[in-house]
């Protein structure tokens, strides 16, 4: 049986020893070896940060977020042989399809949130402008830049592809490189993975590299520039979290670990009901999909005290319709755990929990399965425990991490929030419930100590995506036992990558540094008409000036006639000298956009596109009849995209009145060709 | 001579020991006595949580913010009391202002920013809301909630009255009880200040308590809850990252550690040049402030090879006119470090920079004061040391805490970066420099290492506030050595005291768990118009529905001739159907606004004041001549104002077409008053 091998360092590394045997998880027979010996692990680091790095900082976050567009596709073809070696992990299709899909998922999703919501740019900019000084020649705000360093990437063995995808995505996407060092059980899957992405040549040489087997001395060699992150158990999250080097240079270190989430069922949901049929089968999908090796799986399940006996009977009943075996035969439902050893962590788990609960279904030490050996393969039975006392210890924590949930009793949202914290910090937390005020009351309780919540109901049921799958746009992660982390979040988890960095300047110099306008800071040409230039030739800073037009108290009323906006600070003289904050008759906000676009807009033909939006419009000194306006335009922000011939201008608008007094400040946001014919 | 109190559980405690004496840093005298000793550190933390946390977390955010500005005011009338207490810990009059002045503008800062830039609510929402499927009916958004314990802070030496202040402030308006552990050296200035804070009886009981002294088994019981954030030396920063407790519950742990903070004359800078003088004047002020005991403090001066000489002989000239001695002298301009002890490591650190640096000014061993005994008084010389050869490891690793600095040069904006990245993390940064290049240059390539950076130039001289002083507005801390936290930075610090959360739900149940309308919930009163009504009587989701009406090729015509926008798109067929976006002529964006507010407002005198913005707007489908336009206006938030008869409403604007298709959608913002007569 050959090892796997390593990617590090530009090249695939097989390891000096023999290495340790991985079996199947469902015929038990070795599927291959694995041994990280021999590899330089500091070595691997420093080509990370020397050759990964440079280039991948190079492209702009649109660039990296189209080859991880690229990078999903591509792997979108070879989805079938991933599937494959998955049943070897005791996973079904349905399994197979959550981790393979679920992973390449995350990948599409940043590749289209990189080019919506960063520029398309290598510097991120955080926030506002802040002016740190009346007279407007001192300003701040705050930059991300990318960190120099390596993503170590730390994964469980119960997501080989999804685990390594949802790091790496937001790694790349902010620039820094990754390497991966997947849970042995199951790093046959992972080498395949990155197999596949190396060959596919897309990722810059670098930017990504795998070390399987042991991580050896590679902790020893992180620096402030480095980033760990960790997905497995909380005891393996602590040990890690207070490594030396780690502590030494307070190395950012994310951890995900597996927790005793929750899902409460609603006092209103009575048996028949939409709410009570969606609780049962979310909470046996979540026994037995992965065979419970989720750490989102649910291990408390929260009802009504009065239902308790409701409960245990239907999911009874579901639980004995799963068929358990061969993930090859397509009649099962659930497969085997990872391996031997889990099984057998599984069983000591749920000696513990016996001591509080009795088993309601399933027998621990035996299950029958279809199509395989129920003692060489890893397999377990669900099993469903009812503790009628909620307040015992062991069911808050002790986490048996297979098909294992415990069903307790609440009377009240207060008596369930409390019971909910004493997870201690959970990764999520679901209610199922049609009573709004319940699942307000209980969202808001548990928040402190959850990273996600679900509240599960007939409203979305046919949408949601469950108690169990974390999302690419959402956080995922939970404080306390949970690990402390966020991973995911959309671009948050590019954020995590990156260093937040106040800049203090000039409005210049900080223009200069953010590629971007700064109110202030001198505008750059304004012979030229701005709308006359292409993306080509167009340059922050470049602007007009347009006006001054008078604005008529015939141009009020007559504005009034014609849209029907007769509101009465626009038409009535003495109720809007009533108002607090006018004088009198002013001039509607509308009719101020709407003639300095007259002012500014250059009519002929010419590359800008379209106007698409309007941002942070705040009206600021009333306009009033007879007052001159005059409004300057500046191209803020220039983003061409990567995939299209155009690309959008942010321009700052400022009117202002005869007397220089801003009445109205906003962005203006246009499609601009990136070509023009002269 | 007295021990210092302190105050935990709702009540001043004296110490069960006679302390440790605690000596004036300018005469030597004892000031005071300190110890902990029979402080119940664990009964302390539930106290906060018991009874701090529960009142707290019911004010809202403007509530808290106002209580802060209440405090600052309080504070500001007790100033005195504070300045005169501060010469003994060898500040000057200067010093103590930036200590007490500084502390109080913080509180400012938070006061007014938390009733801008937060809702008037108890749970912040973090995010927009994301789709998470096609058909609307479950979505998703991030909220953050106050974390249920109590914010450990453990102050440095050397701010004893802005340290407590800018940490204080941004737990409190998150709804966290604070405890305040000072170091002991000059915790009577802090225990003065907390005196101050109790007495005012502004702060809800239970949301500040104060240790003076050891923080004995504090530490062991903080939980997932609980955050620690701490301010000191590098070593003991470790020390507490890896605490036993902090690492088994994940805490929340905040460092800020003093740092090798850099900064750099620009090669434009020659003798006589504006940003020359401003360089030295800066290095001169930032090794006297404070003694040179401050975080921020430059440690390594960094200028062009050939500007050595020059910059060391302006340097010299300087500190040669700097008086040291009794802060109670007014000609003093730099005081006494805090204690003897401090001097005896100053002088430590010196030795070992003085193995790769000759000493430009001072002598480590003596000093001219006056008023003072530079003996038995805490003082030192300010030093200025050159080291020709800035690779040596020393300047880059060693600090010594009080008024030196090392002068080094570079040859590139390459090297300087280089040489700026070996403090392995840093605070702050500054670059005194004309040319804007280079401060790109520079910036970019040290942001990575560094919480913040300072550009400094003519332009923003006379604004600017120093590269040592962090502002409440921006983020304060910095990687690696610096302790890899972040403080204040607006209400990013805020946030850290909470928990986010994503909430995966209905767009109903969302809404009601966010407070705001959120789309594709169901709509709440649509018969009586919304602008008929109060902040008394609005509800969110309460909607008015306007049209539909049509716009016409004369509508399109004569907008364009009354305002003068006669941009192609609107005017020219054939232009406008060139265009990729467009078929036709289309309408003007700022016509469907204006017709849209014509359709959704409710013109009699009322309680709807004005409208101050607009934010979000996406035109979306394109308006043809001959749609028919329909507006729903729906009240999406509404945030009452503590200190006004009004408040903000947000409305969510949909313009729909007559197939259904969104043409624009839009959040109007207005004012609103509280009360109206019926």
């Amino acid at each position: 049986m050959t090892a796997l091998r390593s990617y590090v360092s530009g090249r695939w590394q097989a390891p000096s020893v023999e290495g340790t045997p991985l079996h199947d998880a469902v015929t038990g027979r070795e599927v291959a070896r694995i041994s990280s010996a021999g590899i330089d692990m500091a070595g691997a680091l420093d080509y990370g940060r020397r050759v990964g790095g440079p280039p991948l900082r190079e492209l702009t976050f649109h660039e990296r977020a189209l080859l991880l567009k690229q990078l999903a596709m591509h792997l979108q073809g070879h989805r079938d042989e991933l599937y494959e070696l998955s049943y070897r992990t005791g996973a079904t299709k349905f399994d197979a399809r959550f981790d393979v899909d679920g992973g390449i998922g995350v990948l599409f999703t940043y590749g289209s949130k990189g080019r919506r919501e960063l520029p398309n740019d290598t510097v991120y900019v955080d926030g506002p402008v802040e002016q740190l000084g009346k007279g407007g020649t001192f300003v701040g705000q705050h930059i991300a830049t990318s960190l120099r360093g390596v993503a170590v990437q730390i994964n469980a063995f119960n997501f080989p592809v999804w685990g390594p995808l949802e790091k790496l995505a937001p790694a790349f996407l902010a620039g820094v490189p990754t390497l991966v060092k997947p849970a042995s059980q199951t790093a046959y899957l992972t080498e395949k993975l990155v197999e596949l992405i190396i060959d596919s040549g897309l990722l810059p040489e670098g930017s990504l590299q795998l070390v399987c087997g042991s991580a050896g001395d590679l902790l020893d060699h992180v620096t402030e520039q480095d980033l760990v992150a960790f997905t497995g158990s909380a005891s393996t999250a602590q040990r890690l979290r207070s490594h030396p080097a780690i502590v030494r240079h307070a190395t950012r270190f994310n951890a995900e670990a597996d927790s005793l989430n929750f899902s409460v069922l609603g006092p209103d949901a009575a048996p028949g009901s939409a709410e009570f049929d969606l609780f049962v089968k979310q909470l046996v999908t979540e026994m037995t999909v992965k065979a419970g090796q989720k750490c989102t799986a649910i291990r408390r399940a929260f009802v009504p005290a009065e239902r308790m006996d409701d409960v245990s009977e239907a999911v009874h009943e579901r639980l004995a319709r799963v068929v358990v075996g061969s993930p090859a035969n397509p009649d099962v439902r659930m497969g085997a755990l990872a391996s031997l050893e889990q099984r057998e962590e599984v069983r000591r788990s749920l000696k513990a929990l016996m001591d509080v609960g009795r088993i309601v279904f399933g027998d621990p030490e035996r299950v029958d399965v279809v199509d395989a050996d129920a003692e060489r393969g890893a397999f377990v039975s669900p099993v469903l425990l009812r503790a009628d006392d909620a307040g015992r210890a062991e069911p808050h924590q002790v986490e048996a991490f297979g098909p294992v949930s415990t069903l307790m009793p609440y009377t009240s949202a207060d008596e369930v929030v409390e019971l909910a914290a004493r997870g201690a910090g959970s990764l999520v937390g679901s209610v199922v419930t049609g009573d709004t005020d319940f699942a307000r009351d209980v969202v808001l309780g548990v928040a402190p100590w959850h990273g996600r919540v679900l509240v599960l109901d007939s409203d979305n049921a046919k949408e949601s995506t469950g108690h169990g799958s974390p999302l690419p746009m959402l956080v995922h992660g939970g404080p306390g036992r949970a690990g402390g982390g966020e991973e995911l979040g959309g671009i948050r988890s590019v954020l995590h990558h990156m260093q937040r960095t106040a800049v203090q300047a000039s409005p210049k110099v900080l223009g200069a540094v953010t590629n971007r306008w700064v109110n202030g800071a001198p505008h750059a040409d304004i012979e030229t008409h701005p709308f006359r230039k292409s993306l080509a030739e167009l340059r922050v800073g470049d602007t007009v000036v347009g006006g001054p037009r008078t604005v008529t108290r015939e141009d009020i009323d007559h504005f009034a006639e014609f849209t029907g906006d007769k509101f009465y600070a626009h038409t009535i003289e003495e109720a809007a000298a009533a108002n607090p904050f006018f004088e009198g008759i002013v001039a509607h906000g509308y009719l101020v956009l709407s003639l300095a676009a007259g002012l500014f807009v250059d009519p002929e033909p010419g590359p800008v596109l379209a106007n698409y939006g309007l941002e942070n419009l705040r009206f600021l000194t009333p306009v009033k009849p007879g007052d001159e306006l005059t409004v300057t335009l500046t191209a803020a922000q220039i983003t061409p995209r990567v995939d299209a011939d155009y690309g959008e201008v942010r321009w700052n608008a400022d009117v202002v009145n005869a007397d220089g007094e801003l009445t109205a400040r906003y962005d203006v946001l246009t499609l601009v060709a990136k070509e023009w014919p002269q």
